[in-house]
């Protein structure tokens, strides 16, 4: 079928090339004219703008838009809401916060305009591996994308079926969901997000003790200097912590097992933050998730008022001096 | 070559069985004398003592202890010492302490007896997968044992190689590591059980976040009752989240999306509480980790002293009453 | 100087009692005719209606709100908007989000009707002890006010003075500061809270594990028999750990030292909430506080699904059955 | 009484101190000559080591060690140990752990000598405020030694009465313990600073979160300034907040709000590692003691490991590029 994508980067760019190579036809927008004319030698549709886009597509239209979440988007979604027309289709395959997704919604609705939202895993390896989706929208538009979906999605692969698994709706096991009403999809992702900030944390934790265990200060028949890139390349074999990012890990440590090439300062996006959102305003204990996001916002600030804080207190009790740096 | 298994368990068994699988020599003993029986069918030698079983091995003899840690192991080990000759091995595959490890292998040495620690992951699926070990042993006695290690590791397999990785050294590769000096091994696969913890409680807490989604107590359009099976299915594919861990939990979910077979009493072992010393004696940062020991002992008190003390502050400052239950 | 106050609930019918008896003139009313009446044989003009109490005002009226944050603060401010004059001064004293100050400051400066958000810490104990003040206010309509901070406050007192101390505006140590511009009142009380949760929690945390001591899976010359009740009352006595919420634990301990009386469902209030999401909004870490947060919610659920998901993956890798209960 | 004391500094000098104002007769040694002598100008006897402080006193005696625990403290025990007569009594008021009393207390008793552990809180303000003490010993020995605690604790003050105590003993209302048998006093000493630390870094993170609320990346209207030395001042009057620990909190935010002198590297002693041992030992849930413990040994540590490895592994599934510092 015909879609248009508007954005063009590591993500949209990718996924314009996956539905070509499956058969479907691409017109495409990027405010960069790099990527468009790139993505045009690859047989896409090239357009100028997302006016020219919209011309370019025949109705009912399906646009998706791979953008960054907040600003750019909204700004995409108003843009596309005064210029589309009844039965087309808005779809975001972002990063964005299913609550609004759900005011986006009713306000295109309101112009006949219908909403989408997907929820996208697979990096930069999408391309080969195809993508995971979790999809929210109603079940009518839902069906008239399916095909889209499939044709993203990794399918069945050699993946072995899942033990007890009888479910007469496969499409999970070829890789994509129809979530729920719309913002359904991208609140899984944002949970998605959230889960895999407490796995990075548990295996970044569980590095650093044995990194740390060939030192000095240890009594001698208890101290051991592992080779960290050998122990993640042997978990990855039948061992129960095995898992993509062990596999991202060994790969890591296989090059730069000291990970010199790195500062240690971690970005957050927003799904991290919204999944405690969602935790404290469900009244869900979410402690390893949220210790992990706190992770990474102290990493980013070095040092805390708070440390400073818990200095200046233990002077306070007892004359103590902070440990020489 | 010829070894002898002390302890037929779910674990012991199977790797008995696996090596005569590959051709190895096993010489088998359990205080049940039904399954020395069942793998006596199976073509192992089937002894009657602790005694029986050092007759029937040819020196050096290597014994393999596949048995509860602590106590059941350490009289093993004691046994073993009064029993067995200069040049003999005895080997740990259980879930011992490294410390202790490290205090057998001096005792033992004393007496010309070599000791070498196994930390081995795979559980019950090992018979199958085969089994990832980490192994803490003097290089001349890893080597010796090395075609048990090659016989019981998966291999490589299908699986695609570490992006990156030439280290010259396969073993890893192939499912099983020299990890260092003795207690090496069992500190890497504590290690290993810390991070699975860690892993566990991050994606239960994140399905948890979606479960109760579905509450009415949430705005109606932002309620969602999704289908927790499909989405751990959806994310075995393609997903960053992707895990063995996934898999198992996608497994459970198929047969009983709503758990009720289980009370949420949550055990833990040794390890788990063993990797959080470790944490504490070396300084380093592990909260992840210990939360989610912390979660386990949490499950199994209900309530705790911890919470009726909140709810007796909670009164005598506001006057506040508990939430009936 | 004269003061409306809604709401006669414990804080509430406190407030007014302290006021009157530093001279002011209260104007009452509670939908509850009995407590109306009761603070009207106390020196109060009892109301029979929100529109009665305004009538009985003169004007430029302060109206002091003391009621349950959410739906009935937010009608009140309402009807308080439609029928009051430019000038008069609208006081929340509960405990609202900060972010409704600023909408409902907002909406009320339209009709010239200014507003003010006081947070208020001083629980049943505020009529005797004084109130502690956090005000969010425009600084004009603060200074109109202060005589009402001033007769709420506890004072000097015979606290000593902090040492270094020496800023001219003695404000805070009398009891009452102004904190900011409307909302910033009631952000101060709602950080204050998040740290009485993480207080709460750490001083239940100790005293659980000073409880356990005495299990008999103890070696037997490590094991404590404490009295909980002597503890917390000695450390009253110049330990680094002396606080008022001590004073309270010490308190519960005397009289019921096993907390019987208590189920150990604790309850939360939006405040330890907000904190949480303010510290996600602002990137600031603060795993302490969030986590004295989710242990709350998780007594208020036994089991967690979480629980049970952590029990199913256990079953799935090691065949692994629950802890009987 | 007489007392002989070891250990002059700040802590050891004091007590001495305190003890000769209510009468005590004090001997002391410590091998920084130049303490000695003050201490003996103030009335104490100095001795010029160990065996000559022996010597000075009359048997049956008691001689206090102050010193660092570990090293120096167990090999005054040792010397002590073997120059001490049956009947003496050998008292360590440091921050020794209770496994060590134990051992050392057993190690004694086949000398005939006494083993006693005051765990003692109050800082450099104890010499003014008196010490707060709890003490593990046999009860005879307790009761011999009892003048001496009477003399170092606060007394009643003028504390008020904790409501609805009536126990016979009021030896905790005048601010010592008899906690239990020997390494009850350290045990409860370490769980006070367990909860010392959790205390700390809930006002550390509630501090933190005011302090980044004026951060320029927040709306206008939601940002504030706030006086975050008032803040503090004003809760030390009549908020549930107040504590000691607040009152140093402003007593260092009145000199130096900015916390400018501190670099945010806080140091951990025994105790609070020794704390969280202990929960996981007992199996008892103390996530909020445990990551106050983690967030110091954080703070020691820039970046970490960890930190390194979640960037690596970022950029594994993402591209993703770190935050630029």
């Amino acid at each position: 079928m015909q879609l248009g994508i508007i954005g063009l980067g590591r993500m949209g760019g990718n996924i314009a090339r996956r539905l070509m190579r499956k058969g479907h036809e691409l017109v495409v927008y990027d405010h960069n004219v790099g990527v468009v004319g790139a993505l045009g030698d690859d047989g896409a549709t090239a357009t100028a703008s997302l006016t020219d886009l919209i011309h370019q597509l025949k109705p009912p239209r399906a646009v998706w838009m791979m953008l960054p979440a907040g600003e750019p988007t909204e700004q995409t979604v108003t843009l596309l809401g005064e210029q589309l027309e009844p039965g087309d289709i808005v779809i975001d395959g972002g990063n964005t916060l299913y609550k609004d997704d759900i005011r986006r919604a009713k306000a295109l609705r309101a112009r006949g305009v219908e909403y989408v939202d997907v929820g996208t895993s697979g990096g930069v390896w999408g391309l080969e591996r195809g993508y995971c989706m979790m999809v929210g929208a109603d079940k009518p538009v839902f069906d008239q994308l399916e095909p889209l979906f499939e044709a993203l999605a990794p399918g069945h692969g050699d993946l072995e079926r899942t033990l007890g698994r009888n479910a007469p709706d496969d499409r999970a096991e070829r890789g994509y969901i129809h979530a729920g009403p719309v913002g359904a999809g991208h609140f899984v992702k944002m949970v998605h997000n959230g889960i895999e900030y407490g796995l990075m944390q548990a295996y970044a934790e569980g590095f650093d003790i044995m990194k740390s265990r060939a030192s000095e200060d240890l009594p001698e028949d208890e101290r051991f200097d592992l080779n960290l890139a050998d122990v993640a390349e042997v978990w990855r074999r039948g061992s129960v912590v095995s898992s993509w990012l062990l596999d991202l890990t060994a790969q890591a440590l296989a090059g730069d097992p000291k990970l010199d090439k790195f500062t240690g300062a971690v970005a957050d996006s927003g799904e991290g933050r919204w999944t405690i959102d969602a935790a404290v305003q469900q009244g869900v204990s979410a402690p390893v998730l949220a210790t992990a996001l706190f992770v990474r916002f102290r990493s980013q600030n070095e040092p805390t008022y708070a440390d400073k804080l818990l200095s200046a207190m233990r002077f306070g009790f007892g004359g103590h001096v902070e440990i020489p740096q």
